[in-house]
């Protein structure tokens, strides 16, 4: 009976065949976890995976994890744990010569390094093998994590359920919201996502009132929400997959944009503007239909209402392990959807100086549509 | 009248001159925010700081961001803004182009990447300058970055004033703590930290209770805490510095240990233990100490109580706009001390399957010792 990592790894050294590489180095990441069940932040100490197309994966890391890595369900991995009295660049030297990369063959190694690797560890691998060729692992790995898993789908669920019941939440409170600074909104939110069950926000809480809401990126501050305030509510919570050991967080991130009191003038047709492409492009999911056409169905209905200038980002992005990942709704892309990819629908129109609409939802893709992990109302009023 | 901004870059180039090399490129991180106070997330789309030894710095960047960046304190920047259905990479090649890298030079460039730049983005910078040779930023900025000027001290002072509230509010409630999970406190911790004035955690909250306690990097679950647990609690928040325009954030980071009833038998010596190391390191920092001889003074107390194999990790690390940086604390760094570094000094034993004991508080050194940042007790009990 193999883990659901070891036929991870399995698939993955398949596609390093497949694909003329030899050897895929991993670095704290998303690809590290989906591969091992091993998450952890990234930061200056070596954690390197490796994975090559023949012989046991290594893990080189800091002694400190070794209770932690005892337990991943990947039978055949070598650890090598330093301790910060050793140098781990020996430990991936040795773990390197073992393999004996490109022994058998006149061309140079093919190296892919995670696409997330500081530059600080692809200058420490340039140096530990002078002569391959560095590539990045995304060639193998993202073909695999793009399509979930039902164990993964379900997580993603109780993900939307969860950010569901706090949007509810925050909504139902009304005029109580008034004075309350957007940091102190946001981690009141951070707080109700972790009494739901979320083991911890997948991204920064977004709350951005009045014009701050202009920004899409805003970071919560000290402006108090006022009557009449358009306030942008971006959040999500990581929930985990059961994977029979090791670990997968999967997010919700859910965007809904209300007022307490009687909004700006402009404000309710933006809103139905914005709510209106965001149906729109969820209509247009289907297998077959490229990701781009879904950015260019939300973009037509917000170009048509003359915003066209005001909506400054793509439609949406792929979530699954990363918040951030493929595919990207996105005008230009050409890459057909498939039953199992997981992505937002999230048009926006920020008037600068004004205030900001943004309406988000997670769809996944199915045999012959769109399946919304999101259900709450989409529209602004706030109140019992 | 410069910014201090303005004053950064200027020492940037002077470094890049006397270290002859052409070129920074820095990425989302605490080097892109000390050159130009802006202060965002990595993420997949190209958002790359230019400071070339002449020539106008440039921030390749997506147009979502446009407010921010319009706001930054630097005067000569170039903005080159990039939407999602542009090429980003046809604006950084444009930037090079226009900086004629190595034209009056036989020598090849050379360009100094952000450490923490992604393999992904390091991949694009060499097809973009094919000729060029490549090293790590960290060249020229980490000495400018060390040393932390009175702005920084102060804001240092009010991040460890903050989590200081937070851990004596946290240790006052006795008896309530029991019941709570891991999860449910650090969430608290979190919502304290930002009622006391922290922006935002610094890094993830850490509550790990009983022989979670014996994992230095726990992450926080569903674990009650039980009456006898010892609770490891390490946490800060960051607080912005008063920098005159643009962004700079600097966070607390202290751990306690503490207990509700009472504790196992072993506890309370190896408590004492830590308690007594945590001393001896802080006693022995005053400029000119190495940053080795910091981390042998802690590790000599615990090895002499017979506990050296439970001190897995370094003694400390440097903070600034991260929150970890150099100088580390760790055994063999000859780096000596000067006036004006911040570091941690945070020894600890793990007990597997029983409980782990951490003490941390930060210290700046000055013309002729160390100055505590964290006042709270460091005993372990808990109430009022």
């Amino acid at each position: 009976m193999t883990s659901p990592f070891e036929r991870r790894i399995a698939a993955c050294r398949d596609r390093l065949a497949e694909t003329d590489a030899d050897l895929i180095v991993c670095f704290p990441s998303p690809n590290l976890t989906y591969l091992t069940g091993f998450e952890e932040s990234p930061s200056e100490r070596h954690l390197l995976l490796f994975v090559p197309r023949s012989g046991d994966p290594a893990l080189v890391a800091p002694a400190m994890y070794e209770a932690q890595l005892s337990e991943l369900p990947v039978a055949d991995l070598q650890r090598r744990l330093w301790t910060d009295a050793d140098d781990p660049l020996a430990h991936a030297a040795d773990v390197l010569e073992g393999y004996a990369l490109g022994a058998n063959d006149p061309d140079p190694a093919t190296v892919l390094v995670d696409d997330r690797l500081w530059a600080t560890f692809v200058q420490d691998l340039r140096d530990l093998l002078p002569n391959a060729e560095f590539g990045l692992a995304s060639r193998v790995l993202e073909p695999l994590r793009i399509r979930k898993d039902d164990v993964e789908l379900a997580a993603l669920r109780r993900a939307g359920a969860i950010a569901d019941r706090v949007s509810l939440a925050i909504r139902e409170r009304g005029d109580d919201l008034l004075g309350t600074t957007e940091s102190e909104l946001a981690a009141e939110i951070d707080r109700l996502l972790a009494a739901e069950g979320g083991s911890e926000p997948a991204f920064e809480t977004i709350v951005a009132a009045g014009p701050n809401g202009a920004r899409p990126h805003h970071h919560s501050g000290s402006r108090e929400i006022e009557a009449g305030d358009p306030v942008v509510l971006d959040f999500g919570a990581f929930v985990d997959a059961e994977l029979g050991g090791g670990t997968g967080r999967y997010p919700g991130d859910q965007t809904r944009t209300i007022v307490v009191g009687e909004p700006p003038a402009a404000y309710e047709r933006v809103h139905e503007v914005v709510s209106a492409a965001q149906q729109a492009a969820i209509d247009a999911v289907e297998p077959g239909v490229t990701a781009g056409a879904v950015d260019r169905a939300a973009r037509r209905v917000i170009d048509e209402a003359g915003y066209g200038d005001a909506f400054v980002h793509r439609t949406g992005h792929g979530v699954g392990l990363e918040v951030h990942e493929p595919p990207y709704i996105v005008d230009g892309n050409d890459r057909e959807l498939e039953p199992g990819m997981v992505f937002s629908v999230e048009p926006g129109i920020y008037l600068e100086d004004e205030f900001g609409v943004r309406i988000e939802d997670l769809v996944a893709v199915t045999a012959d549509g769109a399946e919304r992990l999101n259900g709450t109302p989409r529209g602004w009023e706030t109140g019992d």
